[in-house]
């Protein structure tokens, strides 16, 4: 037991990266009217947040353009549109899925470029293919991070493995990603923890990305700062495919660092997002409880919600039960 | 670290209450229709629930009857209505708060009630009151439990003071009651733990009923319950004043007792919880995240979703943080 209150401290080297555009724009195709992402950027900028992730780096063989909206691909110019000249201390990343970015080509160097950090996405046997896209990010001037999805299903070797693996690259940050939503806070214990210990020596940074599906994002994400995440994801109002993401006004009201601000985040809520609430649907509904418990990727769930049983939850757990 | 990993484990003296209809009636002064309390009731019976919470035994004198439903007074003739006499391992109980209950008169022996638990709630200035409350009530042959309200607002030698004086009552159990929802988990860990150490030497039990203003109400009754509370409130969808209570579906989904059964509740949810939803509002909105993260009572956050500018959340901060 504490004698004191760490809670009411704080870290100064903890930074928050807002990633409301890129998991959102996993709901709607990356479809976000400029006068959003421009509201969300100025948001950041505002609230004293460290990094704003717009979307993804994906090939444009795999996807076609005018099947998506512009934070699919995350050109160089649609990013100038939005941030203009001025970012301030706001550092802007975008996300590179392994298998899915055509890195070599698509991926400029960095003093061409408005972003400053690559966020390298992968499973873990995709692990290979991330190790050659993280040098490749880093040798072209970014600040790179390993962010290793759907932690919830790996086995024990394999993540020893693949973090010793992280460990070699030059990776300055190694993500606990709970796609499925599925953990509890001991879990999250344990691997930030573990995480710690297989990078710290190499002196990365862990961080977390939660997902809301058990209501738990927030609580997570605490309880990965409690053990020394210091690099933590978040999103306004929790926007993020499925149950959502760890809301940032909750957040930068927990963290005592008086440079985070929550008022220009509640200003932003009122004014931009409960209109895309009546667009959009996310959070932690009855059928991502019941895929978060199961450890199950939130895909079915998804799938519920935009049926027409969608608040059928008892066929959709007892579907899920049978999958198991 | 755990080596292993306790969270697939269970405790079989862990005992959940259901409090659905005491604390959401505090939405709606307690007007429930009966078909909807009998559906919470059959479905506590069905999921393995220990206790279920119907409403307050509420001093006549104070309240007027034609002003309230009939879970403020909790009428025997009216639980019987609605449990008949099929309550199998189902245990009931009623809420007294202190300097608002005739308890002398308006609760009667045990061999004469449906009840078998009074739970006696008081701030920390009604300790005495309190005390005279649990006596009376275990003299006429209940279960006892004590509720201390608003524990974040207490000193700390005053809490000290008042769990000594409760750890020489009778009651079986005292809770954490975190009524502004706005405890992090660290402050929970600190709290149970200084529970238990002051009345586990007398063979009580530790509580915590928590309040989900920071999407915390479920992690916090995890955390609660890895430091050794074995009395857990939780309701059904979270229903509950303001930001609502920990939610039964995701209690029962983490407990890994195969007493306790999730799909009941998922029924529940489906059938009447949904439609409950149109007319009644209940959690973690905006307004609850501000007074919760800043300690305060949530009846400016319940006036705020009662008016005109219920979504203007900077309004509402400036005045929650003028007042602090």
């Amino acid at each position: 037991m504490n004698a004191k209150a760490p809670w009411i401290t704080y870290r100064p080297e903890l930074k928050v990266l807002d990633c409301t555009i890129r998991d959102g724009g996993l709901i709607n195709e990356h479809m976000f009217e400029d006068k959003l992402v421009k509201a969300v950027f100025q948001t950041c900028v505002d609230a004293g947040v460290d990094y704003m992730e717009l979307g993804y780096k994906s090939s444009k063989r795999l996807f076609a353009k005018d099947k998506f909206g512009a934070w699919k691909f995350c050109e160089e110019d649609d990013v100038r549109r939005i941030v203009g000249d001025g970012k301030g201390n706001l550092k802007l990343a975008a996300m590179a899925d392994a298998g899915k970015c055509d890195y070599k080509t698509d991926i400029t160097t960095k003093d061409k470029s408005v972003f400053d950090v690559i966020r390298v996405a992968c499973y873990v046997h995709q692990i290979p293919d991330a190790v050659d896209m993280i040098k490749d990010a880093f040798d072209k001037g970014y600040e790179v991070t390993c962010n290793l999805m759907a932690v919830s299903t790996i086995q024990e070797a394999e993540l020893d493995q693949a973090l010793e693996v992280v460990a070699g690259t030059p990776a300055t940050t190694v993500i606990v990603v709970d796609s499925n939503g599925s953990l509890y806070s001991e879990q999250v214990e344990r691997l930030v923890k573990k995480y710690h210990a297989a990078v710290a020596p190499s002196g990365k940074e862990v961080g977390i990305h939660a997902h809301n599906n058990l209501q738990l994002a927030f609580a997570n994400t605490i309880e990965a700062i409690i053990h020394g995440a210091n690099r933590v994801d978040a999103t306004m109002a929790g926007l993020g495919r499925g149950a959502g993401n760890c809301p940032m006004e909750l957040l930068l009201g927990f963290l005592r660092n008086p440079k985070f601000k929550q008022r220009p985040v509640l200003q932003l809520l009122q004014d931009h997002f409960l209109k895309l609430r009546e667009t959009v649907e996310w959070g932690p509904l009855v059928p991502y409880n019941i895929s978060g418990q199961l450890n199950q990727h939130p895909r079915a769930a998804m799938a519920c919600r935009a049926g027409a049983a969608k608040d059928n939850y008892v066929e959709f757990y007892d579907k899920c039960v049978a999958d198991v």
